[in-house]
């Protein structure tokens, strides 16, 4: 069937595997959108509860309707008692290493114990309930995981607290102040979603077979664990501590530049311009004020300075791995977590496109261009048993 | 950048998504082959073991290599020893439900306690140790995660016995026959590869973020959950059940079709000739006999007949499926084994994908079109305060 394929470019670069309702990333300006909301302005002006009810609905929730939302969030974010017992080896065993296997595990476990069905078994209410469940539940998992491996305690979850808010008091074991929320609540609103990055399609992919949104979750996982998918904000912060202070900043970009490196924090595979989510997150820090983020303010402006004479025609803006360390180190998250609560606001992300793949219904299978040495040979002679 | 988008098939059919020296399927040949060889005469001819080790070299082994080969394979497939305590927890959690899930988390605990390494911070070398370390593991995981739900104490693997006889021994309990160990391991070969399927794309997407091994292969058991994926001969074993007796098979398709139902174990995405799997494994079938093989040989004929006179025009001959599940029957695996026997077989297959995907180094990440409303329109007046 060799005559009927289709050759793309290589790495499927702008190739249309889906059509989407849920957004778009408009890269030449600068701007991305959640249905028809710049995200932008939903992670500046509203909670992270109405971007996920908006991403699920279509329309940003009344205040009831916000009300039965947060309701119904509270509920699908338990636990299961089956699944508490393993919670302790998985943090044993992931503790150091990679926090989001852990997660894959735990998520796993909740979905064996929830007996969950494949997608295209279920009606579209049900796999409603499952996306929720599973967004919901995902940052109690990744803190309780967090809180075992430091060998403390998990703390519940406070029912009065906002879904940032809780996270982030389940992770630092103190309740935020108003100003750590609202610059936490707008990083996780921003990461929600943004275009058809390599975890979102993988989440696309899987769903399509019609497996358990768990399992397409669980793929989209493995994705965000790959350097070349982005989303790890802790590296621009060792970008900063390699640094060490401003006066350093020229010799140390010089001297990886030269050495083949890259200046991790700057540069975006979309952008063009300056990442609106970056500029968005240095004003939230600028509003903390400090040392630490002046030294961040200074090496990045010097950072792109010397970037322009020395790629010249490039223009290497901050991403938004840069101010989202700096936001969230802020916030009292510690580095390790940094990936983690990247995947607790992306999570609502992919199960919003899951929704959307199952209610298409069509498999996602593309197909391969054989390059090998030409088939059938015929099988040389058996090599003698070798026992 | 809407302008540069590039729209090809729904589903991605027929799109090349990769370049590959694996193999291929001919579907209007009724051929498939792995690297320069007929799939299926590797199937009939020669181990299991030899197959996947010209699927991660290029050629068949020598005596000495495929000595080496096993050796390397009975090394590779230990369980770690934090591990352990993990599976009867994770069995309880999977019984009666999907090994599949159960096996995802323990190989991710496997992955977790040996600290594994993104493939793209990994040698060739170290990135080939993993593939083997996967795919060897991956069946002493499923057998053991068995025998902890059965409520029977696991076999340690025995080294004197073949790598697809050993499986068997370590499922049954009892060391399999010639006649069974040929015929297993036929079907085991025959289902180590088979084109571009939803898994193995799933895989590669995956793997070529640089994510580690484990995820990518996590990822690919999740797409072969899904009920589009295919592999899961269970099925086609209930239609015999439901047809019960040969009498009863042209009133029991009739029904299902009039029903709008489909007949499991018949029809391919691929072939438009018989599937050259099932005629092989039909072989092997009535190479046990016996009124079962009987049955199935007569149910097969008629439901082909009725087929062909009530949706005329289309040949639907029998896939992998129909077969494969009479022969794991008559090699003494229990239906609740079926798939995850196909994806200890596939896993091979998985692993080789990924270690090519990760040679090539880019990046799988094609767009979505929007089709959602205009964006951006202002955010509405701020709903009160829920709360």
């Amino acid at each position: 069937m060799d005559d009927t394929l289709i050759d793309v470019p290589r790495g499927l670069t702008n190739v249309v595997a889906a059509r989407t309702a849920l957004g778009d990333v408009r890269g030449h300006e600068g701007f991305y959108h959640y249905r028809q909301y710049s995200a932008v302005d939903l992670a500046r002006e509203r909670t992270f509860e109405e971007a996920w009810y908006l991403l699920l609905f279509g329309e940003l929730p009344t205040a009831s309707e916000l009300d039965d939302f947060r309701a119904r969030i509270v509920t699908a974010r338990r636990i299961p008692d089956e699944v508490r017992p393993l919670l302790p080896a998985i943090a044993r065993l992931t503790a150091g290493g990679d926090a989001l296997a852990g997660l894959r595990m735990a998520l796993t476990a909740v979905a064996a114990a929830d007996r969950v069905r494949p997608l295209y078994d279920e009606t579209p209410d049900a796999r409603l309930e499952d996306a929720i469940r599973v967004a919901a539940v995902t940052p109690v998992l990744l803190a309780t995981l967090h809180a075992l491996a430091d060998g403390r305690e998990p703390l519940p979850p406070r029912d009065d607290l906002g879904h940032v808010a809780g996270y982030l008091h389940l992770v630092t074991g103190r309740i935020p102040t108003a100003q750590e929320e609202r610059a936490l609540s707008a990083y996780m609103t921003a990461a929600i979603d943004h275009g058809f990055n390599a975890s979102t399609f993988t989440a696309r992919v899987i769903a399509s077979t019609g497996a358990d949104l768990t399992s397409a979750v669980g793929g989209a996982l493995g994705a965000l664990g790959g350097p070349l998918h982005g989303g790890a904000p802790s590296r621009a912060l060792d970008t900063l501590d390699e640094i060490g202070t401003p006066d350093r900043t020229d010799e140390w970009v010089r001297r990886t530049l030269a050495e083949g490196g890259r200046v991790m924090g700057f540069g975006h595979a979309v952008y063009r311009t300056e990442d609106p989510r970056s500029r968005m997150l240095r004003e939230f820090a600028e509003g903390f004020g400090g040392p630490r983020v002046a030294f961040a303010v200074q090496v990045e402006r010097r950072v792109q300075q010397l970037l322009a004479e020395l790629k010249p025609g490039r223009e290497l803006h901050t991403n938004v791995e840069f101010y989202a360390g700096v936001v969230m180190e802020l916030c009292g998250v510690p580095r390790s977590m940094f990936t983690p609560t990247f995947a607790a606001a992306r999570v609502v992300g992919w199960t919003a496109h899951i929704l959307e793949q199952a209610a298409d219904g069509k498999i996602l299978r593309p197909s391969s261009r054989y390059t090998g040495p030409a088939a059938p040979q015929p099988l040389p002679a058996r090599v003698p048993a070798a026992s």
